[in-house]
């Protein structure tokens, strides 16, 4: 696992138009609609750290992630303006989001994912009576998709990375940890997101402002898009290799959460494959939660840089759709395994 | 799984001196030691139940169970007295609780378990620094064992049903539980909890007091403690069946939880192993918590009982302490379970 320190941005960079008060405004929108998830602690897992860890188990959230909270935002507005359905294309958590949301506004949906999505996921999607659409492994062939049905069907795109009421509903998630840690009187001195497409590490920018903690982005290293795009300067579109954490396969990070994250982002953590594993393990046998590879590659960056940080880290545990079968062989003939 | 109402208490019983208010001094002793837990929403476990559940999360505790409270109450009280050492005879949650008591009073600790008991948590105990000693399989073996281990060592006994602050620790679980539910203006019209030697009900009994909601005990259908002692007027020895929930496998209720609950409990399930196993694998999969079998008892009689005892229904998911290996194998093969 590597650190990359972000040095200042260039002074030539668009500045996006959200800010805080936009995000305590989309809370207001989300109350009584989204779970107001806990924040979990656990000693033993604060031990390895050696600092102490805040989880927004976020796992806990309706449709199993945070995701429910930008799609409720934006399926909304749709609804408001008059569609006649959505579509989106998704790793799966988006997915299961924006079906859930046109579920509840009683939209018909169409989400496109990857053919190597996880079973749960679809699971879940064709659960709310969504349809499902499966499109190759790139970002590329499921945004050609989505282009390709929107045109045949005329329902609403809701994009899981450029949407601003998308990065807006994210942004909810580390504005709700940081409120809550704020309630047993402490500051935090850090927040460590999963960076996938972007739309965390980009929420959890707004959230936390110029003033407020550290944001730590964690991506696997074998899909590296935030790290390359701020190298670039830029968007860039990263080798498509095998992760464990289907939820940050995007191979490119948007375009918006970019621009968020290259003034927002103290640093960016790349996670091995095995300490993704090893952290849904601890999660599973030290907290007591189900969380997903997604959510374990933000644990494992906390778990091997919080020290770094401060005392005091909060750690978004984006969500808990993981197969059980892969749960089944991480825990089989392990006995003690942290 | 079937249900058993309770008839009134003869007018000959026993009154136990404990009530509310000493529940409520508990919890004020607790205050600041022990995590407040969350109470976990679950739309699609809901679904199947036909009420709302409210799920205290209780496997998120310290130690992985709510049995800290109760040992933290009693192993503070010896160590104001000056004791040299405390011993507990446990399935295994109540031994990991007395021994993080213990650890925090530097007390030396000395545990006996079953020789069947779940190997996580004796390791989890041995992480303390505490001693484990296993002794048989049957309540009397491990009793035995604590009285001959007191004469050697001069060391105090922990009881876990018998010890009135450990029965007001378990106490505040339950507590919590309604306030917390009372915070989102709701009144719960049952709470349901898992039935080992006794403490959680009777601790149910003492939080919910005469006017609050119905208690409804769940047991294992292989392991009937409560619900012979009910048929027979006193607690008695039933024959000491398996049951996967290791947490519930003492063959007789204690005298003081009995004591209680026969006046307290509405009714109480009995839960096959087969519907024990579902209720554990529909957590994780659905509401993604780790919850040993005790826990998963509890969950099963409100998905089948709930919709009979109102709307609003809470569930004390009393432990974590699970094997990975049984997880492992529950969640192996099976693609859509719940």
């Amino acid at each position: 696992m590597s650190e990359h320190p972000i040095g200042p941005a260039s002074a030539a960079v668009t500045v996006s138009p959200l800010g805080r008060t936009d995000v305590e405004r989309a809370a207001r929108e989300l109350a009584g609609r989204v779970w107001r998830t806990p924040v979990v602690r656990c000693e033993p897992l604060d031990a390895v750290a050696g600092a102490h860890l805040w989880l927004k188990a976020e796992n806990l959230q309706r449709g199993g992630s945070f995701k429910v909270r930008g799609a409720l935002l934006a399926v909304d507005e749709l609804a408001r303006a008059g569609s006649r359905g959505v579509i989106a294309q998704s790793t799966g958590n988006h997915a299961i989001a924006v079906a859930l949301a046109a579920r509840e506004h009683r939209l018909p949906a169409t989400l496109v994912l990857p053919s190597d999505a996880p079973p749960t996921k679809i699971r879940r999607i064709r659960e709310t009576g969504a349809e499902v659409v499966t499109a190759g492994t790139l970002l590329s062939e499921r945004t050609a998709v989505v282009a390709e049905l929107r045109e045949r069907h005329g329902y609403d795109p809701v994009d899981p990375y450029q949407n601003p009421r998308v990065v807006l509903g994210q942004a909810t998630a580390t504005a709700e940890l940081l409120g809550q840690v704020a309630a047993e009187g402490v500051r935090l001195d850090a927040v460590v997101v999963p960076v996938g497409g972007g739309s965390a590490v980009a929420g959890a920018c707004l959230a936390t402002g110029r003033s407020g903690p550290a944001v730590i982005g964690a991506e696997p290293e074998a899909v590296p898009a935030l790290t390359a795009a701020l190298d670039a300067g830029r968007p860039v579109t990263v080798p498509a290799r095998y992760t464990v954490a289907d939820g940050l396969r995007p191979d490119r990070i948007g375009a918006l959460p970019f621009d968020l994250a290259r003034r927002g982002v103290t640093s960016v953590v790349t996670v091995r494959e095995e300490a993704i594993i090893d952290a849904l393990r601890a999660a599973f046998l030290r907290a007591r939660l189900v969380i997903e590879p997604a959510a374990a590659t933000a644990l494992a960056a906390a778990l091997a840089h919080a020290a770094d940080h401060g005392g005091e880290v909060g750690v978004l545990l984006s969500g808990g759709n993981v197969e059980p079968g892969l749960v089944a062989s991480l825990l089989a003939g392990r006995d003690s395994p942290v």
